[in-house]
């Protein structure tokens, strides 16, 4: 039996190419034949690297939150304190979201909107989303111990309502193509509802 | 020249199945075939009452959002103050996404994360988020005026507060498939965060 040909670095690109397409155009509204075309790797390979379109998407959600949770614990490590992280952290999105023009928003969020069914996508989407919740309620916990953030509210219960309202700021800098609504987010939350 | 046989009913009844298929499929996902099928109406009259898909779409979208509109007028009016009208509208929305299972969530919020290039559907769902977040503004700025919510912060950048941050818990409720979310938001902003 012929081994099929497989590289890790065409993979990469293809799960690259996977976030694009998916941040542009949504989950259904994505071919897989664009995908393939974009890289240049011939339609019958694709199996060689992923079972079906699902998959694809499963691992294309958790290659994505990979980059960002890269970027979170970068944000974090480098900063004074965690709540100059976080803010250093969200500066950073503002500026991706800028220099892309402000179409995309975020993929977890995208296609948590999108896919309904049960499955390996949705299942991704939602482990990924409980992650990054995770990571800025760790963040904010270590706030709380050193007094920058309030502590009459439980850090996750903080983390949650920072996440659901960027997201929502992400849907209406999306709506108004501009980064306004991530800036009121981040004043409103970080630097006010949050502060001790 | 025939005249296209044309009924505001089955407009209507086009119009519903649209909310249900787009709310359950998205944009993409969702095919104009299945929703004629549901409705009972031939393939070729869709074009006696819409122009593509596209104008399907944002005629979608307008139908949901005045339903909404209507909903959120009658909390208000029924309500002794504008904050106990909001509160009265949350729930009833609380009340509607539990009944049907935690799927589905907000049209244009939804919508508003796949459609991404300009058009008919676009501009509908950039129209209704505005109007929606005008609705919510003018009953802040009422509260305001009445000693119920904070004066410091504009009542339309509240509004946008309190919208983002309902649209992303509607994103979690549809994660979490629990109502949890959507009264987390409510307790914290409308009972929290926005209070004199």
């Amino acid at each position: 039996v012929a081994r099929p040909r497989r590289s890790a670095d065409t993979r990469t690109k293809l799960l690259e190419e996977g976030v694009a397409q998916f941040l542009a155009n949504g989950f259904h509204g994505t071919g897989i034949k664009a995908v393939l075309d974009s890289v240049g790797v011939p339609k019958g390979s694709f199996y060689n690297y992923f079972e079906s379109k699902e998959d694809f998407g499963a691992a294309t959600v958790r290659h994505y939150s990979e980059g960002l949770a890269a970027a979170f614990d970068r944000c974090l490590a480098a900063a004074d304190d965690p709540v100059s992280g976080l803010d250093d952290f969200f500066e950073w999105e503002m500026r991706l979201h800028t220099d892309s023009g402000f179409g995309g928003g975020c993929l977890v969020g995208n296609l948590g909107a999108e896919v309904e069914h049960d499955g390996p996508c949705r299942n991704a989407l939602v482990a990924c989303h409980a992650a990054f919740r995770a990571r800025i309620a760790g963040a904010l916990g270590t706030g709380q111990e050193r007094g920058l953030v309030r502590t009459d509210i439980p850090a996750v219960e903080l983390a949650d309502l920072l996440v659901d309202t960027w997201e929502g700021a992400l849907l209406r800098m999306k709506m108004q193509r501009s980064v306004e609504p991530l800036r009121q987010c981040k004043d409103h939350l970080l630097r006010g509802y949050l502060q001790p």
